[in-house]
This record gives C-alpha cells, structure tokens and sequence, in this order.
C-alpha cells in the first residue's frame, strides 16, 4: 500500500462553480492552494480574487507538486485526467474528486494510480446549483454540505482520514462508504430529481405558442422551485445518468409505481387516499428537513 | 344585472397566510379593511398588528357593511360561507376569493348571490408557500404575482374592473380568463407538481428506518427544492384536486406519458436523446425565469 505525504499543498484542478467554490472556502487556512484549469484567463481570475494561491501553465509541473489534488471536473474528464497524468503525481500523493457518481471513476483512479504509488480516494460533496462555471462560485457552498467519501478494499485507511478531515476542515459533514452504495443512494437523493423535474417542465412548457402565454403567467414559485434543476447543464446530467445508469433506472422504475398509484387514486376519486398519501409525504419530508436544521 | 357600489369598506374573511398577507398589502391604502376569522385571538392578533383596521364578533355585521369581500378560505369553506351568509351582503356589493379553483365555486357564487343582487366575481391570486396559518403571513406576499379574475356570461363588466383594479393596487398582474380555462390552466401550472412533488418524496425518504439516516445525508439542495411543496397543507391540497379533478387527470396522464418517455430513453441508454430533453428542458425553463424576471 502506497505511503501518504503530509499535506501542504492542495491542487484544485478544474475552476468551475464546485473548484472556484473549493478554493474560496480555503481562503485563509493552512493549505497552500495550487489552482489550475484550461482556460489561462480563470486562471488569472482566480489568483487576482484570492481563489487561489498559485498557478501555472502547464497542468503537469503543478500536479508534481501537489500533496492532495482535488478534480473538479466533469465526469469524463475526472476520467481522462486520471490516465493522461497518472505519472505527473509524486508517490504517496493524494488525488481525489468530486464526481456525482463513484464506481466507475473508482475504478479509473485505482487502476492507474495505485500503479504509481499514488492513493485514490473517491469523493462527492452534495452541494451546487442550477448554475455552472466560475462566476457562479461562492465561498458558502460547502458550508453545512454533506460530503461522501468512498473506501475500497484498496483504500488507504490513512489517505482516507486525510481526505476526510481536509472536507471537515471547510465545514463539512463527511460520511464514508462504499462506491455502489453511494452510486444507488445519489440515484434516489438526487439523480431520479432531475428526470421528474425535466418530466415537470415539459408537461408544463412544452406547448403551443399560443398557450405559452398563459402558462407563463399560471407558473409560480412552486413551479419555479419543482423545476429549478431543470436549469441544469444538460452535458452535465447527460454524464451522470450515463455513468449510474442500471441504479438510475432502478430508481426510475420505483418512482414510475409510485406516480402510477397515485393517478389510480385520482383516477378512483379515492381522496381520504389521496389525503393520506399527501400527509405521508408532509410528515417525511418534514422530518428531512428537521433533520437538516439541527 | 346587479349595481356596483363604490369600493371603500373591504371585508378579508378568513386570516390565514392569503388573508392575513392580503391585509398587511393593504396598509396605508384608500381602503378601510375589515377583517374577520373563526378565532377571536386571530382577530385580535390582526387588530394589534394593523393587518385589519376593523372587527366584531359575528361576521353578519361585518359582511353588511362591505363593499368588497375578499373570501380567504379553504374551498369548501368558500362554497359554505358564500351559501351561509348569501343574504348578508347588501345588493351592489361584490363577493371575490383567492380558491386555487374556479369553475364550482363561481357556479356556486352566482347561484346564491346572483339573485341577491350581489356581484360574484371568482379570483385567484397566484401566491403562497407551503407553510399555512397567519403566522406564515408577510405583506410582500402578493408582490409581482399574477392574479386570475374569472368572468362569465353573468359577470358585471364594472364588478369585474373593481375587482381587478383592487388587485393591481397592490402590485399584482392580473389577467381574466373563463373558469374552465383557468382550472386546466392551474392544473398544469400548479397542481401537478404537487403530485410529482409527492411521488419524489416517497421514493427517496419512504424507505426502511435502517436505510434512512443515508437518504437523510444524500438529500440537498436540489432535493430540498423540488420537493418543497410536499410540505404543503394535505387536507388543502385534498379539496384543490378533489374540486379539479377532470382537469388534474388529464395533466396527471400526459406527465406520465412524458415520464414514460424518458425512462424508456435511460432504458435504452440512448444518452444523446437524454441530453436534447434535458436541453429542451433547460432552454423552456431558462425562457420562463427570462420572463418572471422582467
């Protein structure tokens, strides 16, 4: 198993709104925060505005450097940056991510990493909005969010602990588990959202000009809530759905019984059921959100 | 058909979130607000806090003197009230409503005030959250939202201008259209969202007890919003599409044709399809915002 430097310097690869976000919560803390992305004029952006420490232009020299590396990057290219610079990395260096879905990125980071001395731990922080890219970045993001942290029987319990209590550092509440575990939760706590959000809007926008007028001035705040992540970057759940998608089609056909019991009950004009089942949800989602406040 | 007097005394029947909002709009305007609810410490509530300008103990004397009555009830409470009190009103007067339904309480309105030589005019403004009760009142609850006044065949042309003119004094859109296409309208537009609303809730929180605490910490924002109306009143929801149903059906069963679609798309890993719908999706909902915030 791969020794594990002590972390000094943090690469965040990727300044979009989760990489920009990162850096900003690290703003005055121990962390030496090495920042790199594609675009040279983020870059700049982001050392003029105290996002990051230290940047420079050739991803490589950077990535030497860094003792723990963030990836925040869409799925694919967590991916393809895995392979492409698994040699860049010193031994016993840290890399890490935050992609919505865990087994396959998993998989890529131990299968060219663990090669180089180099330890992989999956990460996903459960924060973002319907806006992307740095100009939608705030220091608050993370604040309060859960973040989950997977192991694998190939996981360093040290690597581990460091990844772990880097997140708890900025604010978070870190949960680990393991990567299919945590690719089945995200399909029900937040994949399958995004499919009904998208049913929603189109059932609700999706007609005649003639009638959109209308709809327009029939839509209000919760319809604007029911379907905000609709807003989504559509490349973006693309690329999650396709990378989860046996548990995201579990979850899809569950939510497709439920749906279909409620039109019976509508159909049937059985309303005490309809009562019932709206008190159900009240109460869970009541106590979620209970939960959430304490 | 009935006179219409001159607006200066406006009765709120009911101080729950709409009525009690509806008073604190009303502050410091040409009206004197009277203001009337089932329990005298609400009353007193609303006298203390200059939600209401007037009161008394038995709504008769209150209705007699009002110009304008704006009915702020549940929906069968607005049907009972309307049958209860029809001869209470004094001709030329005009009776309103803020119910999320049109077409049974109209019939009703005209039914029983019609021969009074009372004018019913149904409204509907477009406001709300999904907590209930005076508490939950604030007086900017009706800012920039759109009001729905209904005009048939017996509507008074200048009852229903009062009506509208009264609404658009406190910074509301209104628009008039008939009842029938106003409640296919609100079936889209808002109703069905409360179901999809409820199928998510029960998918990702009903589940077993040792299962839960992970869905607790899976669950954010984008969660959090698109199941916010699940937290909405059950017995209010009960009696909107249980006075809605024809039209609810019909929206509930093209939604699940869409949903149908989709789930088929992420069965048949046809991703480039999904990313055109979650495209299509964004581009109608993006436009929709574009508009509320203009």
């Amino acid at each position: 198993m791969a020794t594990v430097n002590k972390i000094e310097n943090i690469a965040i690869i990727g300044l979009g709104l989760l990489g920009a976000s990162l850096g900003m919560a690290l703003r005055g803390r121990a962390y030496h925060r090495l920042g790199w992305t594609r675009r040279s004029e983020v870059r700049e952006w982001a050392l003029e505005n105290n996002v990051i420490d230290e940047t420079c232009e050739d991803i490589k020299d950077l990535l030497a450097k860094a003792d723990l590396t963030i990836l925040c990057l869409p799925i694919p290219k967590i991916m393809e940056y895995i392979e492409t610079y698994a040699d860049c990395w010193k031994p016993g260096a840290i890399v890490s991510d935050i992609g919505s879905v865990k087994e396959v990125i998993v998989n890529c980071g131990e299968k060219f990493l663990t090669p180089q001395g180099v330890n992989f731990v999956g990460g996903h922080p459960m924060a973002g909005t319907e806006n992307n890219g740095p100009d939608a970045a705030f220091e608050k993001l993370y604040l309060n969010a859960e973040v989950f942290v997977t192991k694998t029987a190939n996981t360093s319990t040290q690597a581990l602990e460091q990844v772990k209590e880097f997140w708890e550092s900025i604010g978070t509440k870190v949960v680990d588990l393991e990567m299919r575990e945590h690719d089945n939760l995200v399909a029900h706590t937040s994949h399958i959202s995004h499919i009904t959000a998208l049913a929603l809007t189109e059932t609700v926008l999706d007609c005649a000009p003639e009638t959109l007028a209308l709809r327009y001035s029939g839509c209000a705040s919760g319809f604007r809530d029911a379907s905000r992540i609709s807003s989504s970057s559509p490349s973006m759940w693309r690329e999650i759905i396709e990378n989860n998608q046996p548990a995201v089609l579990e979850v899809v056909r569950e939510l497709g019984k439920r749906y279909a019991m409620l039109s019976e009950i509508i159909e049937n004009k059985d309303y005490d059921k309809l009562e019932s089942e709206f008190s159900k949800g009240k109460k869970l989602r009541d106590a979620w959100i209970e939960y959430k406040n304490n």
